[in-house]
Parts: structure tokens; sequence; C-alpha cells
């Protein structure tokens, strides 16, 4: 058994969904292991992380208005408002989502379904760069 | 130390929440494993995965009610509505639920509390195949 | 490859969260693994894991609102209330955070970002002892 460590740093380029599933992709790839466990992990908690549908993009904005509405950016509704009226709603996206996800590996490759890709969830109206770290553990040939 | 990958399809009857608990033990039962951690991970975006409560079935038809209304289904309320007025909600509860879950293994038993039970959210009128995958790392004895 | 299994029992002073950080990386440093995969998984559907921010009491306290605010502890609007206005949202607010969290481990540590806190989130009113389970896998030296 192997196991391997990495980190991946992504911007967006607006608030909301972005996909990184090539990045991650890319990076499993050259750790050349064929079957084993990928384990995502963002070390914010101001943006999170989502597997969502990735083939029709209104599926991606119809989710981030829906969280909008629900977690309104609102001066009024939040104690902690010294970040500006995004930051709190940020940290609430985050706790409805997800801090990490895993994905099991076959064949070198991540087991996602079809229509399935993997998101950073930007909930900063200003993104920044989020760092992403990356486990995997597996083995080069099936057991 | 040993890994084992394995699917499970798995069809609700109705909309709502099915236990899987018996079907993801059994197949942990066959891997012979005694210490670990098993992943399961659904291979879709318009169902999820979710422990909760199994003992009380009104707990699940109260969850199922709860996210009904919050993320109703509506015909006016999204941009994507090609696959019918319950998809986008259907997305919506899959990225405030769980896509995994990972579950320490201990004697060959899944670690679940008393209580917990590991079911199959499907978020579609009309259920539909649901493809899991399962990863378990462990060994056969205790280190 | 080595791996450990541990449990630990928190028992929150209050209803909401609290963070528990120092304990699980207490845990950790017993096991004297230096890469791997950490994983914390609660036995319990009336309370939830969170990573979420710990420098700002008021996040946490904004967060506890929202959620409170999001599923109010109502006698009327639950068929499941043989154990308290506070039981059904418990369980609810179980299924919009965590049930395991997965942290991966490099040099001996958590690699959390710097403002990162693991939080015990406490939905009951009457807090009691809540038992986690722990599972590390990794090994001494980087591979």
């Amino acid at each position: 058994m192997e196991q391997a460590l990495g980190s991946l740093t992504v911007q967006a380029q607006r608030q909301g969904l972005v996909e990184i599933t090539d990045e991650i992709a890319a990076w499993l790839t050259e750790q050349k292991v064929s079957d084993g466990l990928l384990t995502v992990f963002i070390r914010h908690t101001s943006a999170s992380l989502l597997i969502q549908e990735n083939v029709d993009l209104e599926v991606q904005r119809d989710l981030e208005s829906f969280l909008m509405k629900l977690v309104p950016e609102s001066v009024t509704d939040y104690r902690h408002d010294a970040e500006g009226p995004d930051d709190m709603p940020a940290h609430i996206k985050g706790a409805l989502t997800q801090t990490h996800l895993a994905i099991p590996v076959s064949r070198g490759r991540l087991m996602l379904g079809r229509y399935q890709g993997i998101f950073l969830f930007e909930h900063r109206r200003r993104p920044r760069p989020r760092e992403i770290a990356l486990h995997l553990i597996g083995q080069k040939s099936s057991s």
C-alpha cells in the first residue's frame, strides 16, 4: 500500500462554483496509483467543496441562487460583520456544504458518476487563492 | 494492509430515505477485514447519502418534509427545469446532504452508533437504480 | 502502512458548538504517525461534527442562530416529538452538517488551515456524553 500527499491552489474568477475536476484528476494521474481512495480537503472556512452536476451550467447557477437566498448577505442578520456582509454567510454556506470529499479510485481514475464534477465553492464576493490538500492511499494493482 | 473496491446498485421504492445498512454490512462481511475504514460513495447528483436515526420512521418522514419545504419542487424557482420540477430541488438537496460517508470498522463491524443507519436519499419523484461505490481499507487483525 | 482506531467521549457544556481540536490533536500525537489521513466519526444522530472558524466566537454564535432559525424547535412542525421539541430539529441539523470528517496529516500534524477548528455540534438542549470514533491510517516517514 502506498500513499501520497499533495496540494493545489485554486482561485475562482467569481463568487460561486468553479469546477476543479481536471486539476485533481491530473494530480491523481501523476501518482500512478491504480486502486485506492482520494481525499480532497479545503483549508478554509469561507469556501467549500462540493460534488455536483457538471453538464448544465444552469444547475450551478440555481444552486448558487438558492444558497444566496437561504443565507442572505445582510448587514443586520449577523453579529460577526467585521469582514464584510459576505463573510458570515460564507461561513454558513461552508457549514452547509463540505470541507472534504473522498472519492474511490479504480484503474487510476476517479470513480465519479457520468455527470459528477468536483467543485470549489467560493463564498466570498472577492475570490482569493484557496489551498486544497490532497491525500491518496492505494496500490498499483488490484488486490 | 489490504483494500477492496465494490459496488452496490439500489433502487428506492419511493422518493425519500431508504435504509441500506444491511446491504453495506453484508458487503463488508465478505471482505474479511477486521479493522479499517469503509467509504461509501454515490455516483449521482440527484440522490445522496445520509447517516440518520433508523428506529423511528417518523424521524425519516419529518426530515423528508423539512427538506421538501426548504427546497420546494416549484416550476418557477429554477432556471434548470428541462428534467422536471423535481430535478433541480434534487440537486440542491443532494448538495445539502452527502455524496460520501466514511465509517470506521472494528472487529469486522461498522462502528455505527446504536441508533444510526446508513440511508440512500432518493430525491427524484420517480426513483431509478443508483450506483454506490464502496472502498474498504484495513487489516485482518488489530495493530 | 499502519492504522489505529481510537475513541473520545466529549460532553458539551451547552447546546451549540464546542471545539475539540486539541483533544483530537492529542490523540493523533500519541499515534506517532507522520503522514496519513485521520477520520473523525460521531456515533450519534442528534449531535454532529463541523470544521469551522475558531478565532471569532461570534462566528460560532451566528452559525448556531442561523440553524436555530432555519430549523425551529417547534412543538407543531414535527410528527416525531416524543423526545422533546429539540429532538427532531437536532436530527435535521445533524443531517445538514457532518457525521464524519477526514483530515490529511502531514509531519504528525493535522493539515487544518490557520483558522480552522474541529467542532462537536451539540443539537440537544441538555447536552449528553457523545462518543467519537477515530481512525488513522498512515506511515512514520514520508513516502
